[in-house]
């Protein structure tokens, strides 16, 4: 490859034709399939991807491997990662995330905010770390190939996952809440942990996580960039923008409340005046990494670096982390692609 | 390859470890996993069957390609293909059809002895042929490459079947209607249709379809077979034998009833005196079919013919049948598999 590999650890933007061409020239993203949603509903919302990968085909391809990133990046196509930002979709049932990772998702948060199954969220009031039925899913998401993500999750949780965990796992969006205190952001402690067990940070661009929110300079952000590469070390840093962009307003109340909360009773939320926050000026969507990678340069980061961050690492990482650990799943088969460009004869 | 590829259309076992041994030689079969389950009950016997891949690895791998049976034969193993006896599992939605190929499902019946959503029943009152749903469905198939199978649907539901298929079908498990008369076998113009478009019949060793039922001779079976090889060619003439081995009798009463009958309004069902019939002596489990092969010969049937008939024709079937049509179907990737063997290292 020459150009520059581009991948963004995690996006939630509400798609349709017009961000799907401003895909261009981003080889990978890992979007969002499900927040609150059971498994019936998960398959739903992978309908909906599987239509859009045969209707956007010339921009678009279902990411599975690092090998389709490569295949992306060859084609001038995006692929697309699968990702469940909380583990409802597996339901109590750890034979789901087989299933699952077959349908093609290869990034589960064991919690988003709250309490979960597996683990407790970073607003949740007791961080309890990881549960009985976690430990068995963070083994069964070791065995088929599923990366852990810890980005909405307490501190506790996040370190006994880290530790548990025979395969590194990532926390694809967040920064360091030295820089930027938020119950989303994540301690040195964590940020050391996640690095030193081979895992990956994804730096967020979303405003509620950015020191002086959607003012956020440019400047600052590749600073804070440079201050995370003296903590991690330049091979466990990359990028997880959140961009949300094109959302509607209403899909922030189910993204934090689910179904669990009445939305009758929802007081608090409603005085919140619950909003999606400005995206930073150097930021609004994905034609923008140009302005994130010309800023790390500018920071005075080598190319190198600059080529890890923008997506070297997240490439490395998918290589290893979406394989099945070992011969006892039975592999995905090797097609033979020179069958299915041949006519189909009748005889 | 060697010895004779020994593929098997059609197999409701109860399965364990024992029938699971006794496939010792078979190279591949197809599986039923649902009857009358919806999409969410079918998952769950996904789920046994991923189990069952994992715990009796030694013996099983999931098939999914033509590749697969190679690959299983090398290994001393048999290949393991989904397939569904009713279209219950896609519900009342297309896009399963895609989710469930996935999956790993490879044949569907577009009805099992009613009506269904698609297509009519060989028991059922009136055969209204193929419904506006099923011509969308037919589509949906032989565009992933899901194999359109007729077995258990009514005369005109199948010849308009054969029709609308873009793609050849098969009849996995049935016998000709001219030797034993029965509205599960398949009359002369059903079957010259079949040949005519490139499909594949799998004869049937199920006493309800065998004149002479359980007491039907071995030299009676393949003088049967003698004669479908010169109503259809012998390209288009394998097995598909319908066993039922080990199954409680109540398992009758879910594949003839599912949930749309009242057990307490069942009468008919309960006079009927419902149990499984027993198989033929000379067939009885997977070990038995060596005496088919040796009955074939003995028919006069010569060498390379009975190798067709045992497995060649449903292995060339297999390689064109299940991979998806063109490209607008994401391929599945294709795994580096040095990769997995390697240890993943955790820096």
């Amino acid at each position: 490859m020459k150009k520059t590999v581009c991948i963004d650890g995690l996006q939630y933007v509400n798609w349709h034709n017009v961000p799907f061409e401003q895909l261009k020239g981003v080889d990978a993203i890992h979007v969002t399939i499900a927040y609150h949603e059971d498994f019936r509903e998960t398959v739903t919302n992978i309908q909906q991807w599987n239509q859009w990968f045969e209707q956007f085909n010339q921009h678009l391809l279902h990411g599975l491997s690092g090998q389709d990133v490569r295949c992306a990046h060859q084609s001038g196509r995006t692929a697309v990662f699968f990702g469940l930002q909380n583990p409802s979709p597996i339901e109590q049932d750890v034979g789901l995330v087989e299933v699952l990772h077959t349908l093609g998702v290869r990034f589960m948060q064991l919690s988003y905010n709250n309490q979960s199954l597996l683990a407790s969220g970073c607003y949740e009031k007791t961080d309890g770390g990881i549960t009985h039925m976690g430990e068995q899913v963070i083994k069964e998401m070791n065995r088929v190939g599923m990366v852990v993500d810890m980005s909405h999750s307490g501190e506790r949780s996040t370190l006994e996952a880290i530790e548990l965990s025979s395969r590194p796992i990532a926390i694809t969006h967040a920064n360091p809440a030295d820089w930027h205190s938020s119950p989303r952001n994540k301690s040195d402690t964590v940020l050391k942990a996640l690095a030193h067990s081979g895992g990956i940070l994804g730096l967020s661009a979303y405003p509620l996580h950015l020191a002086s929110g959607s003012h956020c300079t440019l400047e600052a952000y590749c600073a804070m960039v440079a201050q995370v590469i003296d903590i991690m070390g330049v091979d466990h840093v990359a990028l997880g923008t959140d961009l949300c962009q094109g959302q509607p307003d209403e899909v922030l109340r189910w993204m934090r409340y689910g179904r669990w909360m009445k939305q009758e009773i929802n007081a608090k939320a409603e005085n919140e005046q619950i909003r999606f926050p400005d995206m930073p000026h150097w930021f609004q969507s994905n034609r923008d990494f140009v302005n994130i990678e010309a800023g790390l340069r500018k920071q005075g980061i080598d190319d190198e670096s600059v080529g890890k961050i923008m997506g070297e690492n997240w490439l490395r990482f998918f290589d290893h982390g979406f394989q099945a650990a070992h011969h006892s799943v039975p592999l995905r088969p090797v097609l033979d692609v020179s069958l299915t460009q041949r006519a189909l004869s009748r005889a």
